[in-house]
Formats: structure tokens, sequence, C-alpha cells
């Protein structure tokens, strides 16, 4: 009964604390006595989680309404500017950072080559790039969300592994807690690009959404019932490595047939380099050769999209969630490769299934790994729970 | 602001019932002074939700406790057997129901052979089974609940299309309810079923879990944080016809390599006819012929378990789910069986993903369906969250 009775106080409070912020950010010139009539909180109640809102500086007052014959009431909103994150994405070649607001504003961005791939050069380029932003802002910062490639368990702060990083369980958040004294988040960057474009990109998704990242790895951010879903160990949405009928190709992992052997950006190089033999491909020179119609081009991307399709078929069809969003590197194909997903897609599950799911471009690139690693600061550290700003 | 208000009004009323229902789950002879102060409610908020409850039959007092100084106070506990739920299995060739009481114990069980396949011919069979059932009680009954196979829309109350009952579009729930003038709660016979086993098949599992049904057909319930989660269309678990590397066969959907045409029942039995030619093999002899250790009935278990494993790679690993509960005909064939589920899933993902992964078979075999169509009745009509028994 303890345990029960501990966690109902916490479940009593964060609730109180979700309701009073869920109204003030649904309108934000609101005052106590209005959300108290709203969420059927005592007014001592809501004064006190205001108060503590206030003084972790979320909210603030900006004077008094109009009056309705008594005394006018003091107006409440969201305090956008009262308090930065930080936000980072280490998926690429280059690190980029930004300093954002509560409202997901970008306000300073910082981008770094990364010139070696050692783990202590990562991890110093990684600071040098925090450091960057933080010597920027004299406001207070709530914390520092990171989000990184390859398998990384959230709630212990570590990066189980991360090959492009050549990190194998690096205690990533307790370095940097120590570091910048701090919280930290530390999150997968698909998982990370799946909140930011939820929360930020102002796609017409409530609830249940899965955003695939396709770059070298592929890899997925579910989200369902507006939180991010990590699974039991912190790994959901890890589809680079499902199988995929017909494939025979070797994958890093050890095994043949890996989704990222035919559908990620390595995969299209090497399939244009085996057809079209040559100096090396590029992204950029196949991105260029597809939109000329070269039919050899497009053909390597609709095998590529087609087998995504597929493996979105198992994951989306088996999850029945009918919004998908593709971020990464493939998203340069364009509609040729938006269209060839849809049709493996549609293939390979039942046509009821298939029916309603609506597959579309992100909306934010790079930056949505970023948003979405300093917005889960907010979940973590203010139960505010990925809020979509007013449009 | 106004939808907003609503809405919170309604979430505030359904947390504190959640809240204080917990409580007196939890800890069978609470009182209200010890409700509120475990809740932090007011008294009278308190007071209030108990009496709904009671007037519900949910709760009833059971006299005074022992007292500490001041008025002894009146003690409270669930009351199990004021009221009954109607549970009801469709999934097989007989019809089964049963009256179940609010802590999951079957009072009366009714079972039904199917007589005909047509659409009404099913509905007067399921009618005379709802009939005998509530004949025999006198407890008011919550609802009815059913359980059936196929595409269900759970939120409209209709049977998109159940092959082996002819329905298409069926409005069952209306049908239902028009005749017996209760709530009525249909889905998908899978998702009941997990249902079921994580409410009532004492397995060690909080919170994530899949629940894999293999019929005929192959169908799986989700778990996520203790909530049957339905996707968007209501449709989850739907894994029957995900693809299967180097499957050939034909299925009944049209397509071909489906599952259910290499995993599931029939499935088993036409791989071993092939086989093994003859009298029609029956799920009983290939039982009894791969028990005996006959190298080809083994072959063709192996087989089929493989193959499930490797959908639930897809499933279970891109979830990062470790607990997946196996139901259904083929768990007959025991232990060999899943150790070949248990190779197909570890052959085809990451080693770290499946590493955790538990599976085991589940416990209440077709009272799984009967009892998680009725604990959903609980929910949609008490908000009470699958409480589990005490044990």
């Amino acid at each position: 009964m303890q345990r029960l009775q501990k966690a109902t106080q916490q479940n009593t409070r964060q609730h109180n604390r979700e309701l009073v912020l869920k109204v003030i950010q649904a309108n934000q010139h609101t005052s106590r006595a209005e959300i108290a009539r709203f969420t059927q909180l005592t007014r001592t109640t809501v004064s006190e989680v205001v108060a503590g809102l206030m003084i972790e500086g979320l909210v603030e007052e900006i004077g008094p309404g109009s009056s309705q014959g008594g005394k006018p009431s003091i107006r409440l909103q969201m305090a956008a500017d009262s308090r930065y994150l930080v936000g980072v994405n280490l998926s690429q070649e280059k690190f980029s950072g930004a300093l954002v607001n509560l409202r997901g504003e970008l306000k300073e961005t910082v981008e770094l080559p990364v010139i070696d791939t050692g783990s202590s050069q990562a991890l110093s380029q990684l600071c040098q790039l925090i450091d960057r932003l933080l010597a920027n802002t004299r406001r207070p910062v709530v914390g520092i969300g990171v989000g990184a490639p390859g398998l990384i368990n959230t709630q212990e702060g570590v990066v189980v592994h991360a090959v492009n990083l050549d990190w194998r369980s690096f205690p990533l958040a307790r370095l940097l807690k120590e570091r910048y004294h701090l919280p930290v988040s530390i999150m997968n960057d698909s998982q990370a690009t799946a909140i930011g474009e939820y929360v930020y990109g102002k796609h017409a998704v409530t609830g249940n959404l899965v955003v695939v990242n396709v770059n070298q790895g592929i890899g997925a951010g579910i989200i369902i019932q507006g939180r991010l879903f990590q699974g039991d160990g912190g790994y959901a949405g890890e589809i680079g490595h499902i199988g995929v009928p017909g494939n025979r190709r070797a994958c890093r992992c050890g095994r043949t047939g890996c989704l990222e052997t035919i559908a990620g950006v390595q995969a299209v190089l090497q399939s244009m380099q085996e057809r079209s033999p040559g100096p090396p491909w590029s992204l950029d020179s196949l991105v260029e050769c597809a939109a000329g119609a070269d039919p050899i081009a497009q053909a390597v991307v609709a095998e590529a999209g087609q087998a995504l399709g597929v493996a979105l078929s198992h994951l989306a069809g088996a999850l029945n969630i009918q919004s998908i969003i593709l971020t990464g590197g493939l998203v340069r194909f364009g509609q040729p490769w938006l269209a060839a997903v849809q049709q493996g897609l549609h293939q390979s599950t039942l046509p009821r299934l298939a029916a309603d799911t609506r597959i579309s471009f992100g909306a934010l690139d790079l930056r949505a790994c970023i948003l979405g690693a300093s917005a889960h600061l907010l979940l973590e550290n203010y139960g505010l729970l990925f809020l979509k700003p007013e449009t």
C-alpha cells in the first residue's frame, strides 16, 4: 500500500500539473479562476501549481484581463523565452545543435564537422558544440537533449552501440551531467525525429504516428497516443534489420537480407554502382541522375522504396497506425520514391489495412531530431506532454 | 476552449474514479478517509465517487474496521458478485460463453455447436447462447462482450469481415443492443484473448505484452502500458498476412506467401498431407504423430514455428516488447514448436533485441477470449482499467 500511496500522490500531482499546463497552453490568456473552473481543482491547488510553474519559469503573468464586474483577474501565459533547451543531433557527418525555447523555436544554431570517429574525439566535439551553445545564452537552461544513432538506453542514459561514433556501452548522459550539471536526456535519433515531427511538424496527426528515418541505417520512431513508445528495452523502432523477402545481400550486422542493405542510402549507392559502374556514385549525383529520368537510377530508387514499403507493412500494418512520415537522406528522391514505398506497402498487406494509410514527408529535416530531443526534456523535467504549439 | 473544458472535466472525473477504484482494489478493506489520504482528493469528492460506485454495485461496505481512538470507519471492498458480465468466444467451431463476475471468475458456462455458417444462423446461435446465460442469473448484468474472428471495428460495433461466420459489415453490437438492452462490446478474438491473458493469466508481465493466437488464421493482441492497443482503425495485431521470405503458397486473401499459409493450423495439416499423403490429417492425429517423434511431422511443426518466429521478430522486435504469449491450436505441439518459434525470432533480429524476449504459452485456453471480452466491458462501462485480481 505504501508504494501505491506514493504512486498515487505522485500521479495526482503530475496530473494536476499537466491539467493546468494544458489549460494555459490552450488558452494563452487564462486566469487562475478559469483554470480552477475548467479543471475542477480547488483554487488553492491551482494557485500552488501556478506558483510552482512560475518559479520554474514556465508560466508568466501578463497583467489584469477585462473585468466582468468584480476585480479583474490576472492573466497567465506560457513564458516561451524564459528558459532554453539544448537539442543536439549526432546522426550525420556533422554534429548540429541548437538553443530551443519552450515553444520549439530555434534561437541559435551551431554546426561542427566531425573530425574523427574515435569515441573520445566524438565526445570532445560534442562538448565543444554544447559549450558554444551555452556561451550564447544568459537564460536558464532546462537541460541537454541528444539524439544519437544506434541502440540507446534512454532510461540509463547509455549509448549501447553507435557504430558511426565508435561508442559501445558509453555512459553519455552521466558524462554530460558531470560536465554541465544539467539534466541530460539521450535518445535514438529516429525516436527524437519522431517527437520533433509530431510536436512541431504541423502534420494533421493526433495520437498515433510512425516516423521512418532512412539514412545509411533505417530506424523508426513510434508515437502512440501522443507519447513516444520505446518498448521494454528502449529499442522500439529498430527496423533496419528486418528481413526482406528476396534480398540476399550481406549486412554489417552479420546476417543477410536486412532491410538497410536494400533500402538505405549506402544500399542505393551500391545498387547503382553495380549496375552503372565507373566513378563512385554519391547521393547528390544519384539524386540528379534519377531526377533526369535515367531508367537505371529510377529502377534502383523504386526497388529501395518498394522494400521499405514491405517493411512498413509489417510495422505500421500490424500496429494499424495510419499516419507514416518519412525523413532522412532518401527523401531527396521525392515523389517517385514515395510512390514505390506506397506500392510496397499496399502489395504486402490486406487492402483494408493499407486503404487509410497516409505516407508523407517530414517537414523539419535535421531540425526534427534537435527539436524532438529538446521536447523530450520538457516531458522528463516538467511532465509537459509534447504540447503542440498553437497555430 | 469549450471542448477542452468538457474534456478536462470528463478526464478529472474519470481520473478520480480510477484512483479510488485502484485504492479499493489494492487494499480490499480500506475506508473513505484512507482513500482521501492516499489520493489527495477531498473527503467530499471521495464520498461522491464511492457513492456512485456503490449505486453501480462495484463497491460494498463491510462494516466498521478497527478503531484508532475515534469513531471506527466503515470498510469498503469490491463487490465481486454484485454484477455479472457476459463473455462470448465465437472463434471456434463451437460458440462458447460464460457469466463472469467482477473478479473474472466464471460462474456459468455454455457451449453450443455451430450448425451452419450462414450469417443469420450464426446470429441466431449466438442469441441462443446469450439467452441461456441470461436465463441463469438474477444479478444485474453489466453488458455483453463478444470476441469474434476477423476484422472488427470495436468503436462502431461492426464485424467488418469474419469469414467463418459469413459476416460482412455486420452491425452486431447494434443488433445485440436492440435485443438485450444492454451495453455491448465486440472485439477481435485475438485482442480479447490478449486482454484475458494479461489480466487473468497470472503471467509475470506488467505493461507491455504481445499475445499471438495461432489457429487457421493468425492474429495478435497488443497490450501497451496496460491497455489494449487497437490502432487507428481497430485492426492492430493483424499479422496473418505478413509475407514470409521463401514462402510461395497461395493465400485465401488472394496473395502469396502470407504467414498463415505456412504457420497456421490448416497450413501444417496441408504440409503434412503433401509430404505424407493418405487419409486426411487432423490436428489430433498430427499432434499425436509429432509427439511420437515422427521426423516428417516434426519437420512440419518446426517449419511452422520458425515462420511464426520470423513474423514475431517484425512485430515484437520492432516494438521491443519482450513478453510474448502464444495461444491457439498450435500450442498443442508444445515445446518443440515453441523452440522453433524462438529460433525463428532469434535468427531474424538483432541479438540484442531478441536477447531479453520471453516466449511462453497462454494459461487460459479458450477462456482467455471470454474473459478478455468481458474485461473490456469493465473498461468501457466503468473506466475500470483491467485490474489484475489480487493473488
